[in-house]
């Protein structure tokens, strides 16, 4: 295949390419309130059909739709599947953003809006690459299959019964996930695992309503319960107390620690940003980033009782929550990992407390020396013409394990974003420079993966 | 002094005292939010006023109006001193109340409206009481003083300066606090002391903003924080554990505790309506009650840190509060204790939080073999025909000890309130037949203090 034809293709239809991500991105699609998910599900799906993709709907009971495109290859068998989805953050705070953050604007080769990167910017792009493809040569050279997911932004939850009832429809040879770009000095970043997250709730109940404070030697009280339970979780070392959490923690490879040694890691800019003398037990450099990508965790998301108002207020609440969530290693499983926080405050005399799971997600990775990783590193190297930096795991959470341990082929995670993109922030936007080089990345890679 | 004659007024002028009350129900004085609370002070003024009383005004520079009303005796240099207020608790919920709040219906023999009982009612009594005897005597017995606050409801964060201020205008030889009435056998109830208060607020600080809780490993959560420092203050046996909080706690007289063991308390009511099996630690009966009455505590009013709503978000939160209240008994005194805290909290690492004192009120109480509790308790049981129930202390709190202590007279609080009054809750209200028989025990009580 002429790559050069291929780039010369992108080159001469920026501007289409463009208007259809902006035609995307003012298509609003936040999942977290349901607001323009089925408009935005239909839209993804007229767009894989105009390029000739067939394409299907999936939806479990409860859950937004996953539109599903594929194109089989006329002279290959095998199948690289794109992970993306069509929902978005809220773009909560309004007020901080320079354009409508459903306005698509283009500013200074800037097309701004919710979801421009995350993740409309790359579906568009590896659409695009796809469209590029049987454009230039009639065909493409492996079996293509977009899965869309409508929930990615609130934790994917009803995703696991449709791949497990549809598994053949999702089988492939590979898959790149939804997300990632370059950094500041230009690198093609590389992600191949992910954290699980198990978010859980705990709630602890006294009398039927609150009552005057001055009843506290008789009365009991849920806030104490609940700060004398969480304190049973953590100590102030920020060792997680629960009796084999650390179990099956798998240790970084030698080969991954060295990765790690050439990942940005912009320590006083964040410290900066956030106020911070210190990181977290004066952690810093390899350490920190160390901790920050392998290290499970045991995180207060909120908590709430009683009165939280101005001033003082004599009230011995009623009850007393706290939200919290549980990041995971591989290979921790989310489950277990709730049956052990169950056991540990019951066996402290905490069974009357209410345990709520409120979701979770399996950590997961694909081994670096997988060749699919070696794979999609020479194919960034020689189109970004630059090192490739490549996390062994990323600190965040997604399905990703559904894809890579139930139906079993390697994930990496790679895309067309930029280092000023503002994901689920205010002023998101996509560089469009990025997003066309990104689209000949793609285009590049379904090449190199047919060979 | 002809009782008999005192008694006969009363009786004669029931429906005008009752109207008197009923006005001042209906003139709003809520002090939480400062409604109505000019218009209050005023009409108590008035009303002072219009029965003989020299009144005057004090103010502290950022409190409510004090409204002093002062008789001098023609024939005695003995002072009585009422300690009474005219602000009244916020009326919500609103509509759980039968009768609006502010109407002074009369139904079935009871005035309803917030303050029918407390205090409104208690202060027309007394005010009554002392017009009946001027009016059938043309003089009252001993020098009466009438001190009306308008912040009692707040916790009269601003009347120290006053009290030091113009000592020597509340001057007495006895004070009757605000509070009391009848319990359900009819027998009126004494209260000799009340606890002392300390409302703090902890505060737990970390990055400047809230970030994405996959960070956890690096960015210090201030939740957790916290949620250590309050485990380091009581244990689950309910014991406090800053170093000499106990220390200076009165035990009780024996003769104290002899009055316990007739003090009612309705332990399976009380039960039922907070939908408690047990109260704490299993308490009961006398052993409840000396818990109740006399220990010191340390109770969470309420805490918030990051995300509380519905369902989960993975937020690290940059701040942590908490509320808690100190009850305290004699002899602690509220500002050693915030000492202790702050130095036991620092002691053990947490010199970085914030711990704010909101206010503070010092306990006290009258020593049961004090004259004028011998007095008051005679002159009940001759009015109300009954065995008196003393509270050596009560669990509330109250300033109190600025008249017991800084000005260093007997202060007992008896009243005519009675057991289904609702005091700080819907649907308040005073019997007429509780108010008229209070009047007459308050003329009474005047009567033999000028012996």
């Amino acid at each position: 295949m002429s790559l050069e034809k291929v780039y010369k293709y992108i080159d001469a239809h920026t501007n289409g390419f463009v208007e259809d991500l902006v035609k995307l991105v003012k298509q609003p699609s936040v999942s977290a309130r349901g607001e323009g998910i089925e408009a935005c599900a239909k839209l993804v799906d007229e767009m894989m059909q105009e390029i000739g993709l067939s394409t299907r709907i999936f939806k479990s009971e409860k859950g937004n739709q996953v539109v599903y495109g594929e194109k089989l290859s006329k002279k290959s068998g095998k199948t690289l599947l794109f992970y993306d989805h069509y929902d978005v953050q809220p773009p909560e705070p309004l007020e901080k953003w320079t354009h409508e953050p459903f306005s698509g604007k283009i500013v200074n080769g800037k097309i701004y809006g919710r979801g421009a990167s995350d993740n409309k910017g790359n579906f568009v792009s590896r659409l695009k690459a796809v469209q590029t493809l049987l454009e230039v040569t009639g065909n493409v050279p492996v079996n293509i299959k977009f899965f869309v997911d409508g929930e990615e932004e609130v934790g994917s939850p009803h995703l696991e019964p449709i791949i497990k009832k549809y598994r053949d429809s999702f089988s492939a040879d590979a898959a790149i996930w939804e997300f990632g770009g370059t950094d500041r000095r230009g690198r093609p970043n590389l992600y191949l695992g992910l954290k699980g997250i198990l978010s859980t709730e705990i709630k602890a109940s006294g009398a039927s309503k609150d009552v005057h404070s001055a009843n506290a030697p008789i009365i009991p009280n849920p806030a104490w319960r609940l700060i004398w339970a969480l304190n049973l979780l953590k100590d102030k070392e920020e060792k997680v107390l629960i009796p084999d959490f650390y179990e099956n923690v798998l240790n970084l490879s030698s080969e991954e620690i060295e990765c790690l040694k050439s990942i940005p890691f912009e320590e006083e800019e964040t410290k900066k940003e956030l106020g911070l003398k210190e990181f977290l037990h004066n952690r810093s450099g390899l350490e920190a980033l160390k901790a920050l990508l392998c290290q499970p965790t045991c995180t207060i998301n909120g908590f709430v009782s009683g009165y939280t108002g101005k001033g003082s207020k004599t009230v011995l609440p009623h009850e007393a929550i706290a939200k919290l969530d549980f990041r995971l290693v591989p290979n921790q499983k989310s489950n277990e990992i709730y049956r052990k926080l169950v056991m540990h405050l019951k066996k402290h005399g905490f069974g009357d407390l209410e345990i709520i799971k409120h979701g979770s997600i399996e950590p997961t990775k694909t081994p670096i020396n997988d060749p699919f990783v070696k794979l999609v590193a020479e194919t960034a190297k020689k189109v970004y013409r630059k090192r490739v930096v490549i996390y062994p795991i990323s600190a965040g959470s997604g399905p990703m394990h559904l894809f890579r341990n139930f139906l079993g082929y390697p994930v990496v995670s790679v895309g067309c974003s930029h280092p000023e993109a503002n994901t689920h922030a205010p002023d998101e936007n996509l560089k469009i420079e990025s997003f066309i080089k990104g689209t000949k990345f793609i285009a590049t890679l379904i090449d190199d993966f047919a060979l």
